[in-house]
């Protein structure tokens, strides 16, 4: 957390000098579970100059990851206040906590992640904030586990987002569609099945993203995937990109070099943000 | 019909000569659609000389054909017959009409193939002849329609077969994943829709065997794949065969030269009979 | 052409108002081809401000198209122009002539694209204008039959560009692989037979860039691909996409909704800058 | 070597009994390598009572392995020579040492078994036995390297072989296309280079079979591939298939359940010998 906040301290100290984004630190309490947590929140610069109503992007952290990794562990620091900046758009960085998977767990009554988002997250936003009440301007993309969630939250949800993007997303809880070895399935698995029960060829079908295929061509959503070719989840990526192709469901998918790396996902950022701007243009949601 | 008559008369006249199968065009009455059906049956030389039992293949045709095609229209007009000598398994060619897809209709009261194959064929068989009177002694398999009957009706029904092949499957009748110059995708989803209904992107889903492949998985039945890379049906069949290796599904799949010819199924056939013989042996099923 | 100079004379007028991008319709000589081809040259806004080199990207157009195409024909009149102000970047669109695919064409002497491109459009370029000389700052994209101009060019001219893009590209002139109806096949292998000769399978292949993916590795160039998943030139682009993941070839590659058409361009080019962008930023090219 | 001897016996001995093909262990030597080397051949049982010539099918070996593998190892001892009854073909099982890869080795002058096979092993048993001495009942197909092997000289050789198969083969020995833990990789990586020299991305190119899909197209050959779903060497095979489709070579490619087991193999090999028949009958070299 001191890592945190001197990093904060320092974006401010910026703030002062070059950068003009505002980042905040906000408690957004959850009665569903009975708790506060924490996100992050960062506002483009012509947010303080304007009066207009903003777009606001969700963005979501992977596993074993909490709401401000987005803002430190990017190599370059200033990656998130610049694409709020260049795209005039809000940026909220939730909690998911290490393994939430963005879900109402079916077997931890107390981890209730996706009731948590949807009822007490957005709301708590959209009423403290200057911010497009609609879904129009609300967009929500991640990484890794953080994709899934988005991916997850806006198929279940399509009333709530006008676009979702995920990259390096862990869209399939099934591991064994993904690359690993022996040791790391193991690791991994035990912290899967705290939030799904036993992992069976059948238990975890109905959170699959892969079998949400026909939801999604449904809901008719804009969708962005961004996966690297060396990526332990390659396969379910390709998978849902291949389903989404045979049901004729519009949406762009890219394969970049690299893993599942912050490398990699600074890389995807960018694009998606362009993915989304061409979105909220469409809406006329788009400040300018 | 004075053709296969014509053709029967010269395969009993060789009979006596060299070949020693016997083909017998059977009637084989359905009480749900008050009518009688013919079907062909191919014996196997060993079948008279024997006091056994034997296995039983189901051959389906495809649309616009007849329970006699694969008798008639093979480029080698003996091919079942040696197959059927070669592997001691009977052959039944039943009838599925042009355009009936082996299902109960949900549209026409009048066409209701899945009922009369599974509770009338197999048992009228079953009760006329020396069959293995259990699933471990019968397989099914066809071509085009026949390979989506095939896999259609042994999903639904995984108690009753041992293993189940498809040849160039139709294997999801939403049209728009087939291959086809809009003049033939007009004229043959008119024949789709006397017995689906209306074509929607949603409302052929509960038929596409494509979407089955978690309900295959689960049946566990042993399976058999043969498609040609010049095939229009190519693509759902690739579907499958990546959504079964996906979900870790064993089955064979092969890709062949050809499109949706008898040159193709007659290459094809004799594959599935070496797969089906395997599957029999191991069932203890296989008539030496 | 009378529709380009009004739209040139709309264009100036507006760089009075808002836009501050210039576009000039230029003469380049070809001594080789002993002709003078037209190009357009965008300059951005911050161009006439600076005393800086600025990079150039070279932008291709298709078939049956001009120099003046991606002026011309983009949904989006401004996009170009928009594009180049944004990334601070120069954009020379050349001319290629209906069908030349920017090659020295094996069969007519008179059509010598390749040449003309590298030892007279660019060298031209860099003598007239305020460029980066040097391949840290050149940059080369197109689409179609210019997708393909941009990776025959810069693959073998590795020398010469820092990155390279394709949207749509034409990649490989054997036209078997593209998906046409007879009717069409014989209308555009007419063109490309009398750039190319005679088309066997196997007399384009040293033509092909699916060929080229070895030589595509050994140049580590940064590269990428945009391709419509209805486009009748999907399969060619897979084929390189999946050879270069094969042999461990860094790209992005990114499958898009629709086919071959403006709007698909249009929506494909600024990913191409925001690409090309970042490998600017890495050589320390880009202006700031 | 005593298991074999064992197992000979008994073979032996069953041919007195019930099966009636003739396995030898023959000596065929080496002028080029100056040695000699063992070789298995099965003789079906039609061939001492018949005065024909018989087509000849060579059955090569996998890395570790040697000229006996194909009787001693897989399940059901009597595959190769039940095979050979039914489809009254010689089998030919010649050595190729553990690690041979069936090349003359660019870097060891001691390893020429291209040479031999070519120069020595082929003529050696026309000469020897009642062959059909000509390409049209010449026959050639292996497991793992001898899959290689098996593409590699019919794809240098087209004059001598009428059809050709592989089953798991190792297509390309650039292993950085093979699914290995990084133990097995460098373990395995050690033999390789023993043969072919330091592992580059370049230097092992002119032996992928992969990148030979041109000249397969050219020589027309049938050709029968296997690979099972679980093979380390999936993707090298997929690889090769897809390449063929790409340029429209005729060719059977099967996706079977299994890894790289004599399990697979025992299920593959009897699919090949199918294969075979149908080309043997094709050019009148069957014997009945």
């Amino acid at each position: 957390m001191k890592k945190l906040y001197f990093l904060l301290a320092f974006l401010m100290l910026s703030n002062l000098c070059a950068y003009a984004s505002r980042v905040d630190t906000i408690q957004v309490p959850s009665a569903v579970m009975n708790k506060t947590f924490k996100a992050a929140i960062v506002f483009p610069d012509s947010y303080a100059k304007s009066k207009k109503d903003f777009p606001v992007l969700y963005l979501l952290h992977g596993g074993f990851g909490h709401f401000d990794d987005w803002l430190l562990k990017t190599p370059d620091k200033m990656l998130v206040r610049n694409l709020a900046d260049q795209y005039n758009t809000i940026i909220v960085m939730p909690e998911g906590e290490i393994f939430s998977y963005y879900i109402d767990s079916p077997v931890d009554p107390n981890s209730k992640f996706e009731t948590y988002f949807i009822k007490e997250v957005i709301p708590f936003i959209d009423s403290k904030y200057r911010t497009v009440k609609d879904k129009k301007g609300r967009l929500i993309t991640g990484l890794s586990m953080g994709g899934y969630g988005s991916l997850y939250l806006s198929t279940r949800h399509p009333d709530l987002f006008v676009a979702a993007g995920t990259m390096s997303g862990a869209l399939d809880p099934n591991m064994t569609t993904w690359n690993l070895t022996p040791e790391r399935f193991n690791g991994l698995s035990k912290f899967l099945e705290k939030i799904l029960g036993p992992m069976t060829p059948d238990s975890y079908l109905p959170y699959s993203i892969v079998n949400m295929a026909d939801q999604i061509r449904r809901n008719g959503m804009p969708l962005v995937m961004d996966i690297g070719v060396d990526d332990f989840l390659l396969e379910p990526n390709r998978e849902l990109h291949r389903r989404l192709v045979y049901n004729h469901t519009a949406h762009d998918y890219t394969e970049r070099p690299g893993g599942h790396t912050w490398d990699f996902w600074q890389s995807a950022l960018p694009s998606q943000l362009l993915f989304f701007s061409k979105v909220l243009k469409v809406n006329n949601t788009t400040v300018e």
